[in-house]
């Protein structure tokens, strides 16, 4: 399954890791995800897995790059996100889902664990990265949610980038888009989840997220999540990606959460901060925590989907009730571990 | 402090009153608020207590009347909120407080405990009552948060009762605006917060929420809330009211709950969900999970504000941290109790 571009790709990649810290510095630690919605094994072609890997291994380079010089977790995810934003392959910043009018709105949040601060925007236009607005909306408003039109009036005065909407069509997400629409007619105008009426499953094709949560070396656990959020949406609908206790949670003394899948079940689960209450009131580990709302209580109430967490020591954990999640971490050695399926992970043998 | 007018009020409520369920009858009640941001002392007339005392009194009975007829908690809790939001008293509906451009953006959300359905909107405009959108997005869609025009467009498509931006004109929240507006050039554009800067305290006049959580006949526990927003907000602002985790939560298995207050603080601690979860997972009761969550936790992470709770068995929670909180309750004996300051229930003696 590994082409020669692969190979390559990596060799450069290795070349450009940083530094690995010494065992006697502080735990620091980066994961990223990018959707629970992988493409089912026989749409997956080798070219696909490549660029998947590359836009994973990128994200985690850059967020690392930035732990390893001491820079702050907020820093580093940011970094990590931007990237996955701006790829075409990932349902967030340039690969949006459509509305049903055909519009990309974006949703993102982010939260740092020192002190809770978080901020988040929801079903914005045209602002080439929305965690960088988010960003805005935790540092230099008093404000943890601004949305709309509002949100992109605070990019505006912010000079964030902004793009038009040909910079956010992609043809997989316009065929999906037409795809559903059609099947849409043929269900009577009724297929309004994101459930595929003929298997019952989760069609993945029809949402996605992007995220990442770091450690930093004083410690600090930030955590953020972006997305185009579920093709066919009502316009002004928003996910969970901005809400923070769905999506995105971030506490020093438990850890920092980021999820992906059915948004409206993480939103009534409060998948993030329950992943957060879990490890504070029952003691749970991270990936003990992890698993109880991904595979046990988010499927109960009808979801499906994934998360990201990353503890006070630098503990990662991944978890994941669909077929795959595009994931992949870093730690203090610097080596970039990279997943899709159940399988081993993307790398060379 | 009671006037006669206060004393005719409430012997028609008395007649008005329904028959009190007998003490076979499964536990029902209502318990509603009007927020935490109470009048000062020395600004609460004897007219303006006896008019708040009246409105209370109307929504604690027109949601009484629903659930001693059998009907569900979700009715109730909106029988009991669009009286609120039709009262020009409160920072909901009618009487909501101003953007910084002079707009009124509304947010609400609702929760049914038996199934975790729920929905919200966010930052809608001319909308009546924003309890019914947030109903229309939980019964009729397949999301839980619809935002700005896309809030607007789903309440025309159900054709929800509309108002231009004269209805929303109050005289005391456009005089709140002009003088917070005032204050902030006073303070170089950095009055930012709803703090009073000469006090350092919580400025009771720049927000405010209502909210009701019911239990019915049958069991069923649901909670909303709804709000104008904090005055001189940001445009698109979106505070905790229509977030469900942090000032709504319903779950059979523990309570309904509806937040009040510096809604940032409740969003970033998920004061709602922590309630619940300190339930569930420390088996708190009821009261005293409030507590923890309003007069600890909301308070720690520099909040303010209170709660209203009802748990599965019928048991009412108020708490606050505040001056006084508008609220009151009402179970199966009919017999509705009402209060603002930490003083007895306001009702002739």
């Amino acid at each position: 399954m590994k082409s020669i571009r692969h190979l390559i790709s990596l060799a450069g990649a290795l070349l450009a890791a940083t530094t690995p810290l010494s065992a006697e510095s502080p735990p620091i630690a980066l994961v990223v995800h990018g959707g629970s919605g992988v493409l089912s094994a026989d749409r997956m072609t080798p070219e696909l897995r490549v660029a998947y890997y590359e836009s994973l291994d990128e994200a985690l380079l850059a967020g690392h790059t930035v732990l390893t010089r001491g820079g702050s977790s907020v820093d580093a995810i940011v970094a990590a996100i931007t990237i996955l934003e701006d790829s075409p392959l990932f349902n967030a910043g340039r690969g949006a889902a459509f509305t049903r009018t055909g519009t990309n709105e974006l949703d993102a949040s982010i939260m740092r664990g020192q002190d809770l601060e978080a901020g988040g925007v929801s079903a914005v236009k045209y602002v080439k990265n929305p965690i960088l607005a988010a960003r805005v909306v935790m540092e230099d408003t008093p404000h943890v949610l601004v949305t709309a039109d509002g949100a992109l009036e605070l990019a505006i005065r912010e000079e964030l980038e902004l793009r038009p909407p040909s910079y956010f069509w992609t043809e997989r997400r316009w065929n999906s888009l037409q795809e559903r629409i059609k099947r849409n007619i043929e269900y009577g105008g009724r297929l309004t989840s994101a459930l595929d009426p003929a298997t019952g499953r989760l069609d993945s094709e029809y949402y996605g997220t992007v995220g990442a949560v770091a450690l930093d070396q004083a410690g600090n656990i930030a955590a953020g999540t972006s997305t185009g959020g579920r093709t066919m949406k009502m316009p002004g609908r928003v996910g969970d990606s901005p809400i923070i206790g769905a999506a995105t949670y971030a506490n020093n003394a438990t850890a920092g959460i980021s999820t992906t899948g059915l948004g409206e079940v993480h939103m009534v689960i409060c998948s993030a901060h329950t992943v957060s209450a879990l490890m504070e009131m029952k003691g749970l580990d991270v990936q003990a925590a992890l698993d109880e709302v991904i595979c046990k209580r988010l499927v109960d109430a009808g979801g499906g989907g994934g998360a990201i967490a990353i503890d006070g020591n630098g503990d990662v954990a991944m978890s994941y009730s669909d077929d795959g999640m595009y994931r992949g971490f870093v730690q203090n050695d610097g080596a970039r571990h990279i997943f899709i399926y159940d399988e081993q992970e993307v790398a060379p043998e």
